[in-house]
């Protein structure tokens, strides 16, 4: 089975990492390590071999991927050797990513994304398309009436105003393309019930949303710790330096609302209640693609007795993002072969803000996904 | 059932926080909090009340209950309210509290001290008591050929000399008087062939060792979060500062030696290799009650990228301990009335070196708990 | 010299450690920990001694002085035993804390203050008041241009509306009273030009403002460490989560802006630019009167190589005001006996956001307090 | 004035480092951040050009610079671009670092010793050479008699045991070169009565020792804070992990104690008593050149309350270490210039555990310099 991914935002550092180091395993320049797919219960799981995915994708800026690899070296993302040595491969992905069409309505400019995806697995004669959105993270959607239904959404496609965030008319155009979809991103994406609709209508599946790679992680390991030993959490109250693009996106107070929500929701999930404090996220420059989370959590325990625990983490997104981003490539391309339709919500392993009513306890959601991995059909 | 608890150390401050809370519990002046057996899915197992709980124990000190109750409040271990009204509670416990045995022989020893266990259980009319060892760390005990069978242990317990460790001692004295036992430190406790082989005869359950109450409790749930992401752990080294009088016995090189290699163990035994870096402990008698630890994680992801995290945690030693002492003298009386004979390796979530070889995550060790709960007979 | 501190807010809790502290140190049941005046190089300043001070103030609750003490107790900021025995001392100075007055003109209201200052000292037959806001912080003041000088300020006072905010009304009627004046807060206080005029005319001394007590404090020993290695300090960013009221004042954002500059300014003052980041502060109600404060701060070396540095500061803030209040009083109280008129601007070591064009670093503010306190007379 | 600096240990991380950015310096390919002596109150003292120092040295292995420059860059320490333009100038300095010479008597070594000094000097016309030991830390020395006078001293060398540890025969035969020596280790160095009475007899400066770079540098700001607040220090103990060679080093119980006293030392001359707790030394191999220092500080304000302070500091302790030896070759060069004899205490700034009775606190030391560096002559 021959698969493509194709990226929103793909000359974005989440979306270089991803490709640089795909073509690197397949060269054999480096080992697939933060592959969640790679580990022995999925590594079982008949996926498509990580090097023959094939790349392609949407960006607003034209940079190459060579010279965006660069600055991902100087940033510390990326070993300078590795970079250096996959200059043609890097180009020949490079043809694949074209500019973001813009039109005089949704329906237009979905039709050219729609044309855009549907070339590039005709030029490379792919079984399958995963759609990926790894753009920056948009302010939070006003609500419609045209996002109730599919009929109504249609309609309004046809106006000049923009009814869909850039996410969901991804998500609309490759439902239209025959692809699977997967946000990877806090925007809203394929979460509408038109968008549901048509998923159900087209037989595809999706998975999402927003990827967890750092504070919120730590949050669905240590949160059950509490839970399972009775506990009291009082006071989780965190703080995010990050910089690069996505940070000086999220430091915009919309965007930031809808982060700093799905932060705090695993908590409540986990608890079942909410404590104090929230989860502050803050823009510096300085800090790159790396970013700092600290966490006070305050407890009490056995007749009331107060305690306390902070953690620090310094983790680069891009480098725990990319790994994340192969993985739902493969594991959603088989479901999409094996006729899953609708969320994915096996997948909530992967995600701040899974779909569906799922556990959020890390450890209940790698049960979720070994299971799932194991049931897929050899394709 | 009427069910006791024979506490080895039970004018220490486990102990004392262990009856506190229970009495107060009973008299409605305390919720259960940090009792595992009180959550959903154990509180349904039909476990003996919490309030139903005897108390009784031996300790060298004469110390009076309520003494020790007031020393612990000025510590911030228990709240003042509760423990001022609990003197008469506390006086009549003191009762069954007598002073640890000693004659010539380990023989004779465990003799009397089979017979104060017995007398404590005759005299409440309980149906069962379970002994758990709440008292000192203890120095690494030497191996001696008579460890290595009953018939030879049996011959040496008459001999002049220590054959045994007191904790070991204390295990069979208790398999003596047909009891079940726990070791909640890192002493022998029953770990021994000899003592395997008397519970075996004598069909007796046990359950050990080393309470799961800060760390460890945390690696047990950091490292699998590492291990399901495929993140490569480098370092994980961490420093234990903590007063208190287990404290000052664990600053002993000998003592340390045990506790800082079972608190590295978790870290092989989930991640499948073993990190750099050790676990060091620090006695610093200004900390009283509570532990400050830290730990520095260093790890690799996605092409090698270096990131890290830090954690530090203050907890109450004593006020985590307590519940679990409760909870497990609930689980093991059960466990033996229903028969169960030899470690109880489904109670792996309370210990930081579990018996048996069972996993050290703590998501599957609950899942283990649960399951063994709900297989509890109605007894 | 008989000295009378008045007290704008004296049932908050600054205000009531302050008097519970010194009244427990005249009584002989504490030492004064915590106090600079105390410290070798200022006790022998001829300072009034501590249990000297006489206590009165203003405030909008009327909670006996006993009851709030309680409550700090609970809150783990008072000893249990030494509040409970200084009742009657605690009634007596609560018969010289009055509601605080409000008429239909600002000119009216100041009359009112000053009055009430005039018969507190009258009534203790005091040589000398010293009036020091510890109230809640205020929202930053509009700018009026009947600030910019006492004629204006004067006719403006007596219109209808509020032509100052609390913390400038009452400093002016403390000027209008003979008494010098001390911010604590980072309200405006004494500093507009209509004020420094009249403290002039009157021939009075001031001080502030902003009192230093917790993660400023360490910023002005941790910044000039890396100024004097050369260090460059490219992030420095933080967080600080408080209860107690002053923390809900201060998560208004208006109070929150006035406060998290001053925080940051200290770093521009001392390293000669301004890394990035930005000091945070965060309401958790769960905190109470204890603050925790976490900084991250990242820098270059020699050649560029990259280091951080991380801290976390958990301080009760009433603790550590209560006594630099107490050295306000004195010291404030002789420079005024020995003549000194405007900003006491050798008073920087105690604030935040200090008066005049002084040293930031706390070691040279240190040196500037020692000589000052040095070359005050004896009076 | 021509200056040489002789490094011992001339191929270590630190010594090449330094080489490394003094060659870049020179060259206009970096600044000299971090360097003391170019921060505005020393820069114009006066001192030599930085670019003008020239490097010659000792080290048992023969691994050029050159290699062992890049092996710095792979480890983060040295940005690639500079170390790779600078093959030629490094080249240059590989002719004047000598094999450590070896002789049947110290007295013969030392001679050895003296003579490459003498000819490296003379080889580049230098109007004097600075002796620096950055080797590696070695165990404490065992007293010996014949440390205790010159003559006794002289005697002893021509015996066949090494009366003298290696750093002591290095300042040994740097006086006997007639030049200054500068101990940058914890190793002993000069301070022994019989080299005390060579440097004055031969009328030569010496400083020392150990280089303080990173949890010393802190404390020896936070120390002076508390004091200055009269806030009681209960505990400060700590962990530091560190790789590298000097890691593996100071893990030896033997040097680690030698290490964890001086860093204690500080907060005992700082604060006039000694909190509970330790500083405790572990090698970690993976951290390399850099270190991670952890603290936890107690402490009781105004009426008792405790609170507590945290930090951790994660430095590259050769980036750190580098510019204080440039700094101290072009001090000490200038005090010998000068006149000066015997140990130089304004020096203090740099060193974690100071020569002469002297402050610990590091403004007091700034101070110090400061005024040293102002007096100094034009020479």
């Amino acid at each position: 089975m021959r698969i493509g991914i194709w990226l929103a935002g793909a000359r974005g550092s989440v979306a270089v990492t991803s490709i640089v180091g795909a073509t690197a395993v397949r060269a054999g320049l480096a080992d697939p390590a933060g592959c969640v797919t790679e580990l022995p219960p999925l590594r079982d799981a008949n996926l498509p071999p990580l090097g023959d995915l094939v790349f392609g994708g949407h960006d607003i800026t034209g940079i190459p991927l060579v010279k965006k690899a660069d600055s991902l070296v100087t940033a510390g993302v990326l070993p300078g050797g590795i970079a250096g040595s996959l200059g043609a491969e890097l180009a020949a992905v490079d043809r694949d990513i074209r500019p973001l069409p813009s039109a005089g309505s949704q329906r237009e400019t979905a039709r050219l994304i729609t044309a855009d995806i549907v070339a590039f697995r005709d030029r490379h004669g792919l079984d399958r398309v995963v759609v990926i959105n790894v753009a920056s993270t948009e302010p939070v959607a006003d609500h419609d009436p045209a996002h109730a239904g599919l009929a109504a959404l249609e309609a309004a496609l046809g106006e000049t105003r923009a009814v869909l965030p850039p996410s969901a008319l991804l998500a609309y155009a490759a439902f239209r393309a025959g692809c699977a979809f997967v946000d990877f991103t806090p925007s809203t994406g394929a979460r509408l019930p038109a968008l549901e609709e048509l998923a159900a209508e087209a037989g595809l599946p999706h998975a999402g949303r927003d990827g967890k790679t750092g504070e919120t992680l730590v949050k669905s390991v240590l949160a059950p710790m509490f839970a399972m030993r009775d506990l009291r959490v009082r006071t989780w109250a965190g703080t995010n330096l990050l910089g690069g693009g996505d940070g000086a996106n999220l430091a915009d107070p919309a965007a930031n609302a809808a982060k700093a929500g799905s932060k705090q929701r695993v908590l409540r999930e986990i608890l079942g209640y909410q404590p104090q404090g929230s989860s502050h996220i803050e823009y510096v420059d300085d800090l790159g693609d790396f970013k700092t989370a600290w966490d006070l959590i305050t407890f009490t325990g056995f007749l009331g007795v107060g305690m306390r625990m902070e953690f620090s983490w310094h983790g680069c997104d891009s480098a725990l993002a990319a790994p994340l981003v192969l993985d739902l490539g493969r594991l959603v391309a088989v479901a999409h072969a094996a006729g899953r339709v609708g969320p994915l919500t096996e997948l909530a392993f992967f995600f701040k803000d899974p779909l569906g009513d799922v556990p959020h306890a890390l450890a209940d959601q790698w049960a979720l996904l070994t299971r799932f991995a194991r049931e897929l059909p050899h394709v």
